[in-house]
């Protein structure tokens, strides 16, 4: 079974800007799955193919879908304000850093340019999701289900270990 | 008048952790009141008065609007990572930096904890008036108006420029 | 064998952010049960699961016990602030660093919210049992002991070392 | 009236480094003495005059009352850890930061060496407050009042902001 | 008279990010001048302007000069590696740095994408003579002769101070 | 086959600080073979043997052919600027760099030293190859070419993604 | 009179890169006067002017007394290392900060280059004169007379400031 | 055969803080054999054992022959200025770095205490040769072999290289 799920009423479209980073990528894809949403993946620099990435923008903006963009970009982060820019939906960047001097490129934006910011990829589907449940009242409820079993985990490992020492 | 508009079909509730961030919070209104987005201004510690936050999330998960949430709150930032764990809506952390470090109590989040980070305070509210456009032409015509002028006036200064060079 | 004393006439609370924070307790647990003190280990999430460390807290706080808390909270570190406003004992943060930058959010601390930072685990006991000992002279003469041992061992490895370059 | 009390049943030490730390250490004070703590205030340097300290070590060491000691000492911070070493009580580094990497040598310390690290200097007073409020009921009531009103503070003005709002 | 000389064999290309990137961008101009460079300056944003950027960069691509282009971008500097792998002439990035972490973004580049950062204004100016004067022997002359005078005048500020000593 | 081309019309000197740094040198000078530049590799130090350096820089400025240096030393980077200062060619800094800190001795130049600094090794051989392109146009050829096939290496990937995908 | 006593039984030589460095190095200056050490104040760059430092150092090479050298060279610092290769006699690099990541290049050396890293001028002179005190008695009746009123100093503030209190 | 020469006319006496830094004293020591140093190696720490190194001190003081000191304490490093203020002979701090932050406790010193950092630990060596060898002509024998030989070795890589090429 697919990863991912097709044809949604809602759009989560994950842009990396090189083929290496299709791990990263699949980070995102694997938590938006189990999220219910519909997710698209492509490949497009800012650098070196920005006509390409303004076609693949063109191709999403004629979608009438709500959307979540995902850009992945490392090194030098580009791609997440460049297509911030030029799409109407929100865009998250959840850019892989290499070093910690790699976080600054993607937080320092000039004036109008507002890419939204998350390191974690499995947390950047999850805000992600969060966007598009205010559209979609499935996703709303494994969204729900999803935060309700992963905090009841931190209550039950304390429950767990006490019972444990109590033992 | 005021900078707020009341009553929309959406709501941008700014999230202070203290009455000393107002005017932080007070640039974040005054684009999102460019934009037309309804805001409602609140304050609360999730270090100090965390039981009162609580009840401000309360008052705002009740209410049905599609949402977007800024934070507040210099030094280690606490308030984004807590409200955005404990609201369904998307969490906007707009820290206030007063030196480069405190940067990375925004970011370096936990496993299922995603505030979106964005630093200046004026693209914050842009952002989310990308997220409240999805739902609300309105704001979708008056973020694309917007736009539309800020970039062009960049195409604007190069051809000033140029003129007043052939001139 | 536990490592753990129960029942003494004061208490040690380590509170972990998470069950994975488990290795870095136990080494707060293993020089604290060494200088003799009461501990007790419990888990709780400021950002994901604040009723629940409130909880904790209330506990902790009807115990009239002299307390001391060490909280251990990776990345951005809430949880030892979070505690610290909350409880009327003193607080030590004890956050394990993946990387440099994390440590800023346990010191860059609001006014009024006062967590006391010791990065090295043990050190973090030996810390709570300096706190520990004026009410208790069992833990001063144990503390006092393992100081002195520690202490002398690097003058016994001065007279050691030159013993050795003598013969 | 002095902003400092006398003859107190336990002791807060401040041991600055320099004449040079005095308006840091009067901060400590100045919160101290709104906390009730009996403040006795010393200089001395653990690289120019180690002798010189270790005998205030040994006038504090022959008090009987339980006591806390603030250590403050800019640029490469020695004093902190000396003086811990040398103390059966505890030692709250508050060193000034001219940058910020100064940070890290009131941070990283050897084994067995434990100085607790509060940046702020009234937070200082606070945290010496919270150890010393244990061995104190007054201490502790005045503590307890001093959270609630600072703490209430934060509540009373967001109601303040949304009746202005409102109104 | 203009600081801009007009009609070269050779063409320095200055391009601003934004209007605010003015003073900068003088500065290169200004050094460029002194040196006999012929320059243009530009504005345009590979963020909000990208197909403004590409035409400016078409125009420039027909001109059969030998040229360099000098990028000048602040914050997160995606202008020049934008340029870089748009033109076929090098290109000086010479971001303004608002905060030391922003150089990051200027020399982290991805393969095949090489923009060459230089710092101060002036040097870039400096760095692209150099590369103009293997195309034009008049820059060579007046870069040369420029050097000569600045370096000469460490020696002669050595020689002065030693004789006003002696003196 | 060699990886150096000999006798071109133009020449990429390749200058290393220590016998230590040929591994990064042989990256620059294997992309530098593939766009066909003419390349000689020298060892020496600016610290330890300033004069062979100088002899070395007095050989090559011999030489008339349009020329670029790359300049490849480790920890503090004094190389570069030194052989910038002295050469009337353009000089590339390409620092392997153990830690981050180490950037910056290779971009706080003082006045009127300019050298370019690229961080990636085969990055510098194609900024070397974009200078040299300019006086020689089989390099300008090969250099169109190398860029054509590896950006056209994402847009296919890309293409190659989708296919998989929809497949 | 005078700052600079001519004429010793061992010399100081203060090298700066450039007449910018004039005031750091007066600091230097004012220091090695009070502890009586012979100064000699030059001006050379290690990047601009190589062969111009190397004519310096033969000249103080043939000197034939006991000699420490202090170089003082801001931003990227090459001229302490091209000393110390350079001259028998060692050397202490006391570079002016304009900001923190500058001092990575005084202390990243490479291999058998070992200049001596003192940040504040007034300390460098004293280190200097700790050197040349071992080979004349008068500077180390200075150097010792000095360091005893300085550290006396920080006692006698103890003192005074416990009869302030008392009083 | 020992690595160390004993009973030379001048001393290096190297000074650990704990015996962990056994391996990095040991590359000081080698270095300084090859020098003909003789060397002392002790262990004492300014933190825990302050009166254990003012003993150390008071023993080497009471030795007339001139000396260097060699520190050598990790994290916050303590031991450098402590043992600098308490002897006559200049101190030299070779701390070894576990990370780059804990340079800056080795660099930021009060008034009038003046460590000379170096960081390798063959070239803290070195520079004790050098301060040494104006004390002890066979020192400075050796040390200028020592020189020429590692400085020639890059001459000797570069003609190496060259020939490899011609063949």
């Amino acid at each position: 079974m697919s990863a991912v799920v097709e044809g949604g009423r809602t759009l989560l479209v994950i842009l990396m800007g090189s083929p290496a980073d299709r791990d990263h990528a699949a980070k995102v894809a694997a938590t938006a799955a189990r999220l219910g949403l519909t997710v698209e993946t492509r490949i497009g620099s800012a650098h070196k193919t920005p006509r390409h990435v303004l076609e693949i923008i063109d191709h999403y903006e004629a979608d009438p879908r709500p959307k979540v963009w995902v850009t992945i970009a490392g090194r030098s982060n580009a791609l997440s304000a460049f297509v911030d820019a030029a799409v109407s939906a929100p865009v998250i960047a959840c850019p892989p850093l290499a070093m910690a001097e790699d976080l600054w490129s993607s937080v320092r934006m000039p004036a109008d340019v507002a890419p939204l910011v998350v390191l974690d990829p499995s947390n950047a589907a999850l805000a992600a999701a969060k966007i598009l449940a205010q559209h979609d009242g499935a996703i709303a409820t494994r969204l729900a289900q999803y935060r309700a079993e992963q905090f009841g985990s931190v209550v039950r490992a304390d429950a767990d270990h006490h019972d444990g020492m109590a033992g």
